[in-house]
């Protein structure tokens, strides 16, 4: 506390991320980071970009990267924003299109970085409860609003909204912006950027960070109608110029262009998923349905921070949420089958 | 316009960045990019982290990076934050600690992004004229004010103020944020962390685009008391988690690490400057005295924008700010040797 501070900032409840820990031998399933790693078509490009040219201040626009994204996703450029990982893009969302007078809406349980955003722009908000099976409650959003934001699949649940369910909350909510962050949706999802052309207050949020392999360059985007991308271009060009750098720009790119290795490592991380379920509920767990890169699970007979205590005993690390009402769910990375392996087989000794 | 946007978008004014021409071809002369490409060391480093690991986030505390600054520096890590390129730093200094009820005050003829981020966070702000041979007026900053910001030395002029004339306004403004921004301190100036221990109201920014040779990575830092640090991370961890990704971090490290580079590198940009600066004035510009990596310059008889477009021809950029005031001066950054000749043969034939 100190009388320099802005007001603003001696309220702040900052997010807290999972832990990076310094020590290579543990087996990481608290950050939902790919369990394989980028591309070696990305590393190539990324090689190739090693030299004086680093001296240089990257494109303010991305437009390489936009580029890309326009052509996969077939949309236009000015469909496209892009950022400094999707936390940062979804900081521009909340500060450039959903500071209204009305309260924005999300569920009760879900990326606990969306009430942050809240508190640093000082925008008010509204929590809508799950359903008692950790759904989100769509037809619970039908109602006065500054905007709606919720991850599909949600997170921390994985619990996945088929495309239905979105457009039908779309065709109601027509007054506000409409934010699906869909961070995950690679795993199993059917995206909503299909919906992008029909409703000019759809925003669709993704992340090079999971299904593209790389936390590590920190690269998130958002599409819709141009008339929101350029709410957040304005918001970016008043705020950093450069955010997406060289290296980012150039990884991102080759990301895109390797289709192949995308499918595959998704595919292999929905196979695993698969396997970690059942594996989880032969030894009790009950498992929420997920459609994401972990699975969200608790035990009948056991402690969720006494499981999460002992998986680290073991070199396993998972994150564990303290907050009423999922205290008793830990949030499982979906690793590597040698991982997956080693996590399961610490769970038979703890459990 | 459109009715979803938040008020504020409506009102930004963002900053226009110098021009990232895609040809290569050109002198690029506008945007104050060193000449030499970074440290050997930069790149061997940046060569060791492409693999597998680029999957992981990176360290969200940037802790090797502040380790490294806070030992060249001589300060504690916690008076050390690091930002997504100065831009980003300072947007968040403008949010943390620059919003007050009393307008901030900064020079009239400045860096132009101070006015955006005041827009940006609804900051009201009071230009200080310069003096009449273009020096900031550290004595017109004597009055209440919520937060006091110039660059040393200034941009887009160069001129320098002496660490004397800041120690001053230190010692009557205490009750506001200082913040001194060095981008351009190496090439020649005299910074002021080394009174940050003494006013635990000053925090002074740098940046690795300039002197470091790695605008293509975005590293910007602030140091000073760590109460003040503190409001920063506290904005930072409500904004972004992960700022400074993998990459940039050991980049950062390693040209921190290379002293030797970085003064061989700086030592002939400076001796370029004067080189550039006498043939300027040759040429019968007026030529502010610079301790940047760029010179503000006019000529009696030739229109500014008509030079400008000239040397364009000639395939030399260099950036012109139309604002009324300095409309008449160019800034110019320092090249290569090679570079520096083709400008004053392209002006040789210009004038």
């Amino acid at each position: 506390m100190s009388k320099f501070w802005s007001k603003i900032v001696h309220d702040l409840q900052p997010y807290v991320p999972g832990e990076q820990p310094k020590q290579a031998e543990l087996v990481k399933l608290n950050t939902n980071e790919n369990p394989y790693g980028p591309s070696p078509k990305v590393l190539k490009a990324l090689q190739f970009e090693l030299g004086d040219k680093l001296r240089l201040y990257p494109d303010p626009d991305s437009s390489a990267l936009k580029k890309s994204l326009a052509d996969y996703y077939q949309l236009d450029t000015k469909q496209i924003f892009v950022g400094n990982g999707s936390d940062e893009v979804l900081a521009h969302i909340f500060h450039g299109l959903f500071k209204h007078e009305q309260a924005i809406l999300f569920p009760e349980h879900t990326y606990s970085f969306y009430p942050v955003y809240c508190g640093l722009y000082q925008i008010d908000y509204k929590k809508i409860p799950l359903t008692a099976s950790f759904d989100i409650d769509v037809a619970a959003f039908e109602q006065p609003n500054g905007g709606i934001i919720f991850p599909n699949p949600n997170a921390p649940t994985g619990v996945l909204l088929s495309l239905k369910q979105i457009e039908q909350l779309l065709q109601v909510n027509t007054e506000s912006v409409v934010v699906i962050d869909e961070a995950y949706i690679d795993f199993g999802g059917e995206s909503a950027v299909s919906l992008i052309n029909q409703y000019p207050n759809l925003l669709v949020t993704q992340t090079f960070s999971k299904s593209r392999s790389l936390a590590g360059l920190r690269i998130g985007y958002a599409m819709g109608h141009a008339d929101l991308i350029e709410a957040l271009i304005r918001v970016k060009d008043s705020f950093n110029s450069y955010p997406i750098d060289s290296l980012a720009l150039a990884a991102g790119v080759a990301a895109i262009d390797d289709e192949d290795y995308f499918q595959q490592t998704s595919q292999k991380v929905i196979e695993q998923r698969e396997y970690v379920t059942s594996s989880l509920e032969e030894l009790g767990f009950d498992v929420l349905p997920s459609a994401a890169n972990f699975v969200f699970v608790r035990h009948p007979d056991n402690d969720a921070a006494e499981i999460s205590a002992g998986l680290r005993e073991n070199k396993v690390i998972v994150r564990h949420f303290t907050k009423p009402g999922i205290e008793q769910f830990l949030r499982i990375s979906i690793g590597t089958k040698e991982e997956n392996q080693q996590l399961l087989a610490a769970l038979d000794t703890l459990i």
